[in-house]
């Protein structure tokens, strides 16, 4: 015997980015702020009076990478059942873009789901991590490994927070501008290599138009099946890079800047990309004060780390190469040999 | 500045519940099973047998609620990175509601969602857990409080797995299935208030209508907005009762009888259901040797308690109640006084 389920098609889903346009949140239920012990002191207080909500409370987390596990999301979650939060209540992230996945994920769990909201402090987290709502946590297995596709009603981001940004995390951001206009837009690229992000009007049309090409890609392939995946550039490898270096020793962006370089010289040996080209992309990653080296110990030990991430079903590596600049080819078929030879050069 | 997002609606989703119709299950990738460690001496190999996958993994847990927790789920993840599942893999739930609810979430979780089939051991699980897309667990703030709406692939539900269930756990079974029948059928009922459920044909007639009930409602309601929180008939007592008895005295559908009885006298009180009706409902929860009766020690605690609940939003107590049978009422308007004074009655 059998007995049929069909759930009728969700309604469509969107929601808006504002950028520098933050006057007042306003939610129906109560809300509870989650934020780090390095935003809290500097601009929690101010950013509360502009919540509008039945309660608002907070959650201070230590700030870093290595805190997003699950033991902070069962912190975080805790103290929301202390707030006797229910589903109508709605989260906000205050944070870059550890706050940012661990608070959609803490959103996505709690009671099944319940509404959140993200106001990305980092330039990273403005141009990347808060659109398109990737969240979750990593283990010792790798990053982001646990988690869910679950997307923030809303999403708030205010250059304001980036004059206070320490250089190594503004840097951080602009790998990951970088990427997406080496990857979608080669006329930002060129403008990128000879602009100063420093100067306020070059920013704010720098994330403008990083938001743009990020929700533009996420809007066509939310849950990553196909062009989404374009957005990992770099990634493959930084990935191993954080891993290997226990999350410690690179901010996030730092790693992805290396891995671009490294994804760049593998491009350059299948033929896909000029010599001079990988040189002129060091050379721009360089100018905005981002590392592109890191020292590979053993390359055995590199190489099998790829397989730990989430990209490489039915142990394929799958590689984001650039074609030139603006265009990608998405590879799942390069021989272990010249991935291996590729290493060889940073060894 | 503003840029908008939006996701095209999401394709419709159906999957079939199947009744003793389970000879293969072919999965395309990698496969593992989550089982505990009662299933598994009596059941596991032979299931195993029947899976055709690339590889075949296990994960045994230990069976009882009490081990439903983020502890638990933590323990699993960790097994399936070591046996590096990737996001082409499938997760199989074989065992009760407890395996059922946490492979589910484990599904979710796991690099983000991955997909997975229900074959559920128990009665209960088979006509109510493992139909609906409910997953999640407990923590000491109260019941599956954190979690997810996954839908599984299919659900195969063998009869044959209940031959060697205990008495105990096939009469918490049958709570959930007179609860259907109260709530949405009342001819099914009236047929159960007669009919002997160790009588083959009619514990399949029992299941299937229970499962298509089951699937019914929640393809009219997923995420529980609506006529969903029906099936919580009984479930605001009960899970009161079980946090009170830290999950350990009373089966799942045990508390549920007694949050039943409970529900019923509220309704006798408001004058929604007769007081002979009650009556005849306990008489055949007792028939199917089920608790009716539960020791209220503390009446205030007790009623403090169902504000953890994550139906109770606003801080009002959502309460569904018969209105005679095979009719409903979702009330969330009643008085303390009301609700006290009903349960002076338990104490």
């Amino acid at each position: 015997m059998r007995v049929s389920i069909e759930f009728a098609a969700a309604k469509s889903l969107s929601y808006d980015i504002f950028i520098d346009e933050l006057e007042e949140i306003v939610v129906r239920g109560k809300a509870a702020v989650i934020t780090n012990d390095k935003i809290a002191p500097l601009y929690l207080e101010a950013f509360k009076r502009k919540i509008k909500a039945k309660e608002i409370h907070e959650v201070i987390i230590k700030d870093g990478e290595k805190y997003k596990n699950l033991q902070t999301m069962e912190y975080i979650l805790n103290e929301l059942f202390k707030f006797k939060l229910d589903r109508k209540s709605t989260l906000i992230a205050f944070g870059g873009g550890v706050v940012g996945d661990m608070t959609g994920f803490a959103a996505a769990v709690y009671q099944r789901g319940i509404d959140f909201i993200q106001v990305p402090t980092t330039l990273l987290a403005q141009v990347d991590a808060s659109v398109g709502g990737k969240t979750g946590v990593n283990n010792h297995f790798g990053k982001n490994l646990i988690g869910a596709f679950y997307q923030p009603r809303a999403v708030y981001c205010e250059s304001g927070f980036l004059k206070t940004l320490p250089n190594r995390e503004f840097a951080a951001g602009v790998a990951e501008i970088i990427k997406m206009a080496l990857m979608f837009d080669k006329e930002f690229y060129e403008w990128l290599e000879k602009s100063d992000l420093n100067d306020e009007t070059n920013l704010k049309e720098a994330i403008a138009k990083s938001i743009k090409i990020k929700a533009d890609v996420v809007a066509q392939d939310e849950k990553e099946s196909g062009i989404r995946a374009v957005l990992n550039y770099g990634h493959t490898f930084a990935h191993v890079i954080e891993q290997k270096t226990a999350y410690s020793q690179y901010l996030h962006g730092e790693a992805v800047a290396i891995g671009i370089v490294m994804a760049n010289e593998l491009a350059v040996n299948l033929g896909l990309l000029q010599r001079d080209e990988a040189q002129k992309i060091e050379k721009t990653l360089q100018r905005f004060s981002l590392p592109t080296r890191y020292q590979i110990i053993d390359i055995n030990s590199f190489y099998e780390t790829f397989f730990l991430d989430k990209k490489s079903a039915d142990s394929k590596i799958m590689f984001i190469l650039p074609c030139g600049i603006g265009n990608f080819a998405i590879r799942d078929d390069i021989s272990e040999d010249i991935v291996k030879k590729t290493l060889e050069v940073f060894k």
